[in-house]
């Protein structure tokens, strides 16, 4: 088998579909974007359009599927949601249930599929411009923490938004900003620079997601509106059911990073 | 009375919703958003904010009400949809049948208004940047052309993007481009530089709306997404209902044009 590394956003999709990768997907289709999986049903479907329409920087959408269909039209197109993941979870009534490699078996007619761009992207950028992402380099999880701040509501929909924190030099803290200025269409520029408590965080070691970054002297903490933001308010009003992709197995786009760059 | 150009985003909305005034609202309000209306009932908002997430260049939404209620919250907070407005139109199936100065009688229950960005926002920002803007010098309607460029089609809305023509001379093309790039939430970048034949207009001094801008020696005409686009759309699938500012009474928003600036 070709390298993965090497391989198409639709080769990988193929493999993946076939059962014969299942792992994370980072790192993989260099210069791709991927995308956060968000399945609810019709019922959910409205309020949660406006929820990503009203924060669009904890939830950029980019794209959502026709009701029923689970083909991604434009950000991959001819993409199967149901199978084309590495790895879901199922939520019932906000509660995890399961983890399944293929969800075909519980799709449903009344299902509208959003796919949320991905904090990869702008870390790719970031890298191209020598601003160093710490939990890249120390091969953990970003952390994250339940911010102070609320989202904007949108019926059954509301909560704070959950935010990511890379720490770097002093020097690098503007061009990381100009950097993710760039990219409102996965998360944008950072919605904080420095002190934690301002967003009402006490422990910048304790995050309430993933794993602590070490802070070295000097260093500035950043912050980023995050992707979980809006699986933690789906699953806060506790729908029925909801699919979301694994943490870290994510859909791989055919739309290029730089394609969602507005300059 | 103090001078209108003088009065602030709420004293002229107060202004309007008293009666005290009812022209249109171009140069009032310096540096403050206006925005285009569309009304439809709950029935067609679903798809209709799904077609506006698919064409954020023709259809870029400033702000869009809880069912039911016609006070903006976040782009004109307090602002009432049914009185603050100059001038609204009245559609039947999508027949242009009234033209009244206050909705509050044809409200109901099951109503969305959603607030599109406009032009007005973007032509401040190249004024500022010393590209002209010819029908503003000419002091008449900017041209309008129905494009071959289809947009991506959402449930019962589709249809062609409208495009808007602003001839310039070659060398301000690229300031014209780079400074509407900055603003994605007013139609953005934009959609073509130079040959009409290209959109499928066949003759540019023959605009489907508005009236034909001069194009002096030399000049190269540019054209954007146009916020009648989602107008149009909207009227060909024939609601029941459906209800928009008219022409040039838009709302006054108090979001300044710099806050649509995404870097």
């Amino acid at each position: 088998m070709q390298p993965l590394n090497t391989q198409s956003p639709e080769q990988l999709r193929q493999l993946i579909r076939a059962g014969q990768f299942n792992g994370p997907t980072a790192g993989l289709a260099a210069g791709f974007a991927q995308a956060n999986l968000l399945i609810v049903k019709q019922a959910q479907a409205y309020d949660f359009l406006l929820f990503c329409q009203r924060n669009p920087q904890a939830c950029p959408l980019l794209d959502v599927t026709d009701v029923g269909s689970a083909i991604s039209q434009y950000a991959a197109p001819g993409a199967d949601i149901r199978s084309d993941l590495p790895l879901y979870r199922l939520y019932r009534h906000g509660e995890l249930c399961e983890e399944v490699s293929d969800i075909s078996a519980h799709w449903q007619d009344d299902m509208v599929a959003f796919l949320i761009g991905c904090s990869f992207s702008f870390e790719s950028a970031l890298l191209a411009n020598d601003v160093p992402v710490r939990h890249i380099e120390d091969n953990h999880n970003v952390p994250m923490y339940i911010s102070n701040r609320q989202c904007r509501p949108a019926g059954q929909f509301s909560g704070p938004m959950v935010v990511s924190m890379r720490p770097m030099p002093a020097d690098k803290v503007v061009r990381a900003t100009q950097v993710t200025s760039r990219f409102p269409g996965v998360h944008g520029a950072p919605v904080h620079i420095g002190d934690p408590a301002a967003l009402g965080i006490t422990d910048i070691n304790k995050p309430d997601f993933g794993c602590a970054s070490h802070i070295r002297e000097g260093e500035v903490p950043v912050f980023w509106a995050c992707g979980v933001t809006p699986q933690a308010v789906a699953m806060h009003s506790k729908p029925e059911l909801a699919i979301t992709h694994a943490p870290g197995h994510m859909l791989i786009c055919d739309l290029r990073n730089e394609q969602l760059g507005v300059f």
